[in-house]
C-alpha cells in the first residue's frame, strides 16, 4: 500500500461514512449484530492469522504480558462478539434534537446530533481493540480506518475484512471499516494528514505514539495521554473511609490510568492515618516513598524525590506528601495531576464543593475511588478511551462523543436585514 | 520580547485563569463593566496609539477598506464599550451543572462547566476584536492571550493594557488579559507550541493565516476556514419564497462568510425560477455563470468553469447550476460545500427531513436565509467566530464554546471492585 492508496481507502470510507449517516439506527444494531457472527463463523480463519502473528512475535522475542494481549483464543473472540452485541443494545445517538427554540422572526433554532465521518483509530498490539472500535464506529454512524501495532498485522486484517464484510451483508457499506494493511509507518503519517476524508484521529498507546501522533497530524487528535491521579485526605475526612478509598485506587488494579499514584494527606489527620495505612499498603507489596512528614510519621519510607510526583507508576508504588492546607492540596494537584482523575475525602460540605470547582480534571471526584472513572461505571456503556484534554470529549469518550452537533434551522421563509 | 518572555507571559495567564476560575460569575460580569468604563476615560491614550498605527499604514499604502478596520474613533470605542456591556449580561456559562444521575452503586455523576483555561486568538488588524475577544474569554472564566495583526501592534497593546488593568481593579488578575508586545512571527509559532500553557487557539483571518496555524500548532485549534454556501430550490420549492432567500442570501451583505455562492436550481423548476431571478440579480448588480443548462435558459449568463463551484467569492458573483435530482444537489453540497450553512426551499416535508439529515455542515436550513448563520440571529449572544470544523464547536461560537465539561462524582465511601 502506498499513499494513493491510502487516499483511496479513505476516499472510500468518506463515501461509505455518508450512507451510514443516512443509515437507520436500526440497521446499524443490525450490522453490529451481523459483525458478531461473523466473528464466530470465522473462527477458524481468525485464530490462524492470530497464530502467525503470535509465531513471528515470539521470534522476536516479545515479553510475556505483551504475547498475551496479541493473543485471540475462542473465549476471546466470544467476549469480542459479546461486546459488539452490547453496544448495538446501547441507545443510538445520531439524530438527536436537542434544545430546539424559537427566535422573535419565527425561526426555529437547534441542534442535530450527527456521525463526525471517519475516524482513524491508532492503537496497540491488541486485536480485541479491533472489534470495539469497530463496534463504537459503526454503531455511531461513523467508517472507521484501523491501524493497529505491526505485531498484530495479520489478525487485525482478518478481524476487519470479516467485520467489513458482515456490514456488507447487511446492506450497509463495507468500506465503512478498513484496516491498514501495511505496517509501514510513513502510511500513519500520512494519514494524520488526510483533511478533508478523515475527521478523527483516536491514538491509543505510549507516550511516545501519543506525542509523534500530536506532532505529525492536521486532523484533530483526542488522545489518552496518562493518568497520574491523586487522593486528598482532608482535615476533615472520615478516616476510616479515605484508608478504603486510598487503598482501592492504588492496589485494586495498579497498572491502569485511574489508579492513585499520589496520595495527599492534611497534616491535621497525618499522624492518626499515615501509619496504619502505610502498613497496610505495605502488607499488600506497595512500595511507599513520602516526603520528610511522612517519613517522620511512619518509619522504613523511603524519601520521595522530585522526580516522584511527576511519575506514572502503574505499579504498586505510592508517592505520599502530607500538605499543610487545603489550598497546597489543590495546587499541588495543579502541578503535577495529568487532568485525568481527582478525589478528595472529607465530611466538610464546604471544602467538597471547593474541591469540585476548583480542581481542573476530567473527573473531580468527592469521596469516591479514582478507579470509577471508566465510561462503565459512570453509566455511559463501552468507551473509546478516557480523554485527558478539554476539547470535544473530556473524560471517558463513548457513543455520543463521536458524534457532533450540527444546528438546524427551520423556516417559513425568513431573509435576514442587517440594518434592522 | 524572546520565547521565554512568552513563555512567562503564558505561565502567568495559566495562574491568572486558576484565579479566574474561583472567581464568581458576579466579579467577572463587574471586571467586563470596569473594562467597559475604562475604555472610555483611556480615549485619547488609546486613539493616539491608534493614529501612530494609522499613519504607519496609511505609508505603507494599505488600502482603504484595511485602513478602515483597522481604524478607532469615539463612536467606534463606544461600541467597543457597549459590546463588553453587552457581554457582562449574558448569562454566565461557568458552573452549570447537568445531567447528574445516580448509579446502582449509589454514586451520583454528572457534568459541571468549567472554562478552558488559557485562549490564544490570532487576528487581522482590526483592534475592536481585541475588546471583542478579551471580553467573550474573560466573562467565560478563560485568561487570553491576544496576537493581533503587526499593522494594529500599538492600538492592541494599549487597548490590552486598558482592560488588565480594569480587570486587576476589581481584584482579578490583571494578567488575564495580555497582549503579545511584539509582532515577530517567530513568537506566533512559539506560542502554538505552548501545550499545557495554551488550551485552545481561534485563529481568525484569511486561509493562509489558518493553514499556517493548523501547520504549526500543537495546541488544539479551532478555526472558521471558509464559507461556501449553497441555496437549494427544490422541485417542491414556493418559487416567491425561493426568490426572496436566495436574493437575500447573495445580494444583503456578500462579504460575509454566510452568503450564498452557488445556487443549486432542480430541472423541473428552472424554467421558471431561473429567467426572472437571474434579471433582479442583474439589476443588483451580480454577475452570474451558470452550468450549461442555466444558459440554455437565461440569455447572457456565462459560463461557469469548473473552479467556480470551489470559489467563495465574497462579492457580487453566483454560480448557478441546474440539477436533475435531490440527490444531486446533496452530492454537489457534499463535493463543493466548505460546511459552513446550507439551504433548501421546499415545500415538502419529507424532503425538508432528509436535506436536515444528509446535508453535512455547521447549519442546515430550510426556507431560510443562510445568512441567518451566526450567534446573534441564532439567539446565543456574541459570537467568537463560525467554527466549520466538527470538534468541540460546530457553528457560531459564542459563550459555552469556550468552556468544557469535566465530570463531577459525589460519592459516600464507595470503591471499585473489578471483579464484581
Amino acid at each position: 500500500m502506498n499513499g494513493s492508496d491510502l487516499r483511496a481507502m479513505a476516499t472510500a470510507a468518506k463515501a461509505a461514512s455518508r450512507e451510514l449517516s443516512r443509515s437507520s439506527g436500526a440497521q446499524r444494531a443490525q450490522a453490529l449484530h451481523a459483525m458478531a457472527d461473523a466473528l464466530l463463523v470465522a473462527q477458524d480463519r481468525l485464530l490462524s492469522a492470530n497464530a502467525a502473528d503470535l509465531a513471528a512475535a515470539r521470534a522476536q522475542e516479545h515479553p510475556a504480558a505483551f504475547l498475551d494481549r496479541l493473543t485471540l483464543n475462542e473465549p476471546r473472540l466470544s467476549a469480542m462478539a459479546r461486546g459488539l452485541r452490547q453496544v448495538a443494545a446501547l441507545p443510538d445517538p445520531v439524530g438527536e434534537i436537542t434544545g430546539m427554540w424559537r427566535r422573535p422572526n419565527g425561526l426555529q433554532v437547534g441542534r442535530m446530533r450527527v456521525p463526525l465521518g471517519v475516524i482513524g483509530v491508532i492503537y496497540e498490539s491488541r486485536p480485541n481493540v479491533t472489534a470495539d472500535a469497530a463496534g463504537l464506529c459503526l454503531k455511531s454512524g461513523n467508517a472507521v480506518m484501523l491501524r493497529g501495532g505491526r505485531e498484530a498485522l495479520r489478525s487485525n486484517a482478518a478481524i476487519a475484512e470479516v467485520l467489513a464484510a458482515a456490514v456488507g451483508s447487511v446492506g450497509l457499506p463495507s468500506a465503512a471499516i478498513a484496516a491498514l494493511p501495511s505496517a509501514d509507518r510513513a502510511l500513519v503519517a500520512e494519514m494524520l494528514r488526510l483533511e478533508g476524508l478523515i475527521d478523527l484521529i483516536i491514538p491509543r498507546g505510549g507516550e511516545s505514539l501519543i506525542r509523534a501522533v500530536r506532532e505529525g497530524a492536521r486532523v484533530p487528535v483526542i488522545a489518552h495521554e496518562k493518568g497520574l491521579c491523586h487522593v486528598y485526605v482532608d482535615a476533615a475526612a472520615d478516616l476510616a473511609m479515605a484508608g478504603e478509598i486510598a487503598y482501592n485506587a492504588k492496589v485494586e488494579r495498579p497498572g491502569v490510568c485511574n489508579a492513585m499514584e499520589t496520595l495527599l494527606v492534611h497534616e491535621k489527620v497525618a499522624a492518626s492515618f499515615l501509619p496504619a495505612f502505610v502498613a497496610r499498603l505495605g502488607a499488600a507489596g506497595v512500595d511507599v516513598r513520602g516526603c520528610p512528614a511522612t517519613q517522620a510519621l511512619v518509619s522504613g519510607v523511603r524519601p520521595a524525590v522530585d522526580e516522584d510526583w511527576d511519575t506514572e507508576y502503574l505499579d504498586l508504588r505510592l508517592s505520599v506528601r502530607v500538605v499543610p492546607s487545603f489550598e497546597e492540596a489543590v495546587a499541588h494537584i495543579a502541578r503535577h495531576g495529568s487532568g485525568l482523575a481527582e478525589a478528595i475525602v472529607t465530611t466538610d460540605h464546604a471544602r467538597a464543593l471547593r474541591f469540585l470547582r476548583e480542581v481542573d480534571a476530567a473527573a473531580v471526584l468527592v469521596n469516591a475511588s479514582t478507579r470509577f472513572t471508566d465510561g462503565g461505571e459512570f453509566g455511559m456503556g463501552a468507551e473509546m478511551g478516557i480523554s485527558t484534554q478539554k476539547l470535544h470529549a473530556r473524560g471517558p469518550m463513548g457513543l455520543v462523543e463521536l458524534t457532533c452537533q450540527k444546528f438546524i434551522v427551520l423556516g417559513e421563509g425568513q431573509v435576514r436585514d442587517s440594518r434592522a
